[in-house]
């Protein structure tokens, strides 16, 4: 063995524990299942020859040849005659196949990010799976990213989740990640909530549309006829909803939507929202009111335009929509439209037992959003 | 079988593997273990009759027979003869040695709740643990209650966690969760940052001391003499610590201490906050500028004194302590001091990767925070 060759090895951290149930070739499969799936081992690496695994855990060279016999069997190594074994990938379906039936009573739940916007839906999660002694695994997937995303449904699968949530998948124009969440609900129990319409998985959906109609019309109802509306990024499934809300007020209240007043975040941040109101403000004949269509992209509004001196609700107002928790904070304190997050926890898991269960689930009526109203929008 | 016996069965939700590698037996005695380390079933509990359990799963009575032996090996049943096997309760040691060396290459990681303070760390951990092929398991403990803290982690260890982070646990006072966490540092590498000095784990330290020193110092230097302190609550590490820091400020100033100027808040929560700041400003010579420990506490005494009319920081000077995301957006922003959290996440991880290694970390120096003066304290 090599220097090199050792440290490799020496890197899979392999244990053993010979006074355990599950045989110890499975045990060595199991192991390195799980590097593969974490991306520790990648295809194309190779593997510790068996000899030097057997010296490594002092475990007889036949014990590893049956591991690495598995591992072969399951599709994700290649064995070659002279040449250590091939790392084929992890695949998902075979891992899965080769546990079904046994539940693990653990879930994953997928979030974008870890934030306040989500803490009370997670905290709701949480106390509804402990009611069915569920364990969750909770993932941030960085907005849902391609790569993050296969990542986690990979190693959620190596280690047998009973089901998968996911919250607010935005961005089913990504055909990578919509691929690796298909390819999970084939073999994975998935509930996805208030995300993108998708042909796969049990969806529970919020009525947006209806919130940003009541949004804009509150605006409206303020007297300003001039109503900008700040979207999600193009391609979000969140952005034609929440719009055709806003279209539809306007056409009620007899006015022409102006397209110089809509405009699209460039992501979801406070700089986006700072950076689309600066344009709006910039406008020959700026807006008198703004819709954004999230709480953070309101905030970053607010603050380019404190930072420009412009009054809000005085010479602007604004609204945003699914509150986060500070906004009542904000300087003025942030009209916007409240998720139902606990409900959509509880449902979530509700669905996910149905989904487990085999059992398809009634109809679900679209959740609605309630509209909170302070002072940035003129209120109070 | 009984109306009641038979729901109770099914309520276990049991599944096995035909063609799975693992023996029957295993597969049955990890369930109902995981169904015991999850709280589904409690100590005083009857398992179902072997005999139900084999018609229910279609498998022989000898290999349910062998699983309840599993467990009565375990200690986590007791048989009894005549009678239905009876529960026990889950010994995570016992359930920790059954497993020893096997790693999983998930580990637990345990916050007071879910929330942004959090997220930027939450996220330091996912990204450095994804470099170690980790899954990590996180959980909002309710501000480490102790029922909470033991059950997961007694989940944790029916799933064979290689370890576990603990960021802000902070009530040393309360035994029994002390007891639930010493337990499981007896068998489990186990990482405290930002924490209560304990005399088991490893400890990633902050200095608070200097913190506070630092904010009150800051406090001082805009001129005010009459500073006053909102703490953590009573019993919380952090409160003596940061109130070391604040009495050192006033002592290097020449001031007295005002016993009237200092308050506990009952949580930490905007209530709380919002409360000690009103009870501040009922006395007689109320204080001229206030230290909180805590952005939440200082967040919630900003809107208690928009809400007197009170200007700040015209009237009476704000400072808050381990800046949230959307301080700065407070009205007027909350100047405060800042936690490395991006560091401390990645902190964790490296001595919890040492930690398992069985290496002891070699000192580390308290980290320091970072004074970030905004507008609340009367800078800018």
């Amino acid at each position: 063995m090599t220097r090199s060759e050792a440290d490799a090895l020496l890197a899979l951290r392999l244990g053993i524990d010979r006074a355990g149930r599950t045989p110890i070739a499975t045990q060595i499969a199991e192991q390195l299942t799980s590097r593969i799936a974490s991306g520790v081992l990648v295809a194309g690496n190779r593997l510790p020859s068996t000899s030097d695994v057997a010296d490594h855990l002092e475990v007889n060279v036949h014990t590893v040849r049956a591991a690495y016999a598995q591992l072969a069997a399951d599709g994700v190594i290649a064995m070659q005659r002279g040449s250590r074994a091939l790392v084929l990938g992890f695949d998902a379906n075979a891992a899965r196949t080769s546990r079904t039936g046994i539940p693990t009573f653990t879930i994953g739940v997928m979030v974008p990010h870890f934030s306040d916007y989500y803490a009370e839906f997670l905290q709701a999660v949480a106390q509804s799976a402990e009611v069915e002694g569920w364990l969750p695994i909770i993932c941030q997937t960085r907005q849902y990213e391609a790569g993050t995303v296969a990542r986690y449904v990979d190693q959620m699968a190596s280690r047998g989740v009973d089901g998968l949530i996911a919250l607010h998948f935005e961005t089913p124009d990504d055909a990578e990640t919509t691929a690796a969440l298909a390819m999970a609900a084939d073999h994975l129990p998935l509930v996805f909530v208030d995300s993108a319409p998708l042909e796969f998985g049990h969806q529970i959906m919020v009525d947006r549309v209806a919130g940003a109609l009541e949004a804009t019309k509150h605006l409206l109802d303020h007297g300003h006829r001039r109503v900008a509306f700040i979207s999600t990024p193009i391609g979000w499934s969140s952005r034609s909803q929440l719009r055709q809300g806003y279209l539809q007020a306007l056409e009620e209240a007899g006015l022409e939507p102006d397209v110089e007043l809509e405009i699209a975040a460039g992501d979801m941040s406070l700089d986006a929202g700072a950076k689309a109101a600066s344009s709006l403000m910039l406008l020959d004949n700026p807006p008198e009111a703004i819709f954004c269509a999230g709480d953070i992209l309101a905030l970053g509004a607010l603050q380019h335009l404190q930072d420009m001196r412009v009054s809000v609700p005085e010479d602007v107002s604004v609204m945003g929509y699914g509150e986060l928790p500070f906004s009542s904070l904000a300087g003025p304190p942030l009209s916007s439209s409240r998720l139902p997050a606990r409900e959509l926890g509880e449902l979530a898991v509700a669905n996910l037992r149905d989904a487990i269960d085999g059992r398809s689930r009634t109809h679900i009526a679209p959740i609605q959003t309630s509209l909170v109203a302070r002072r940035s929008c003129g209120c109070r």
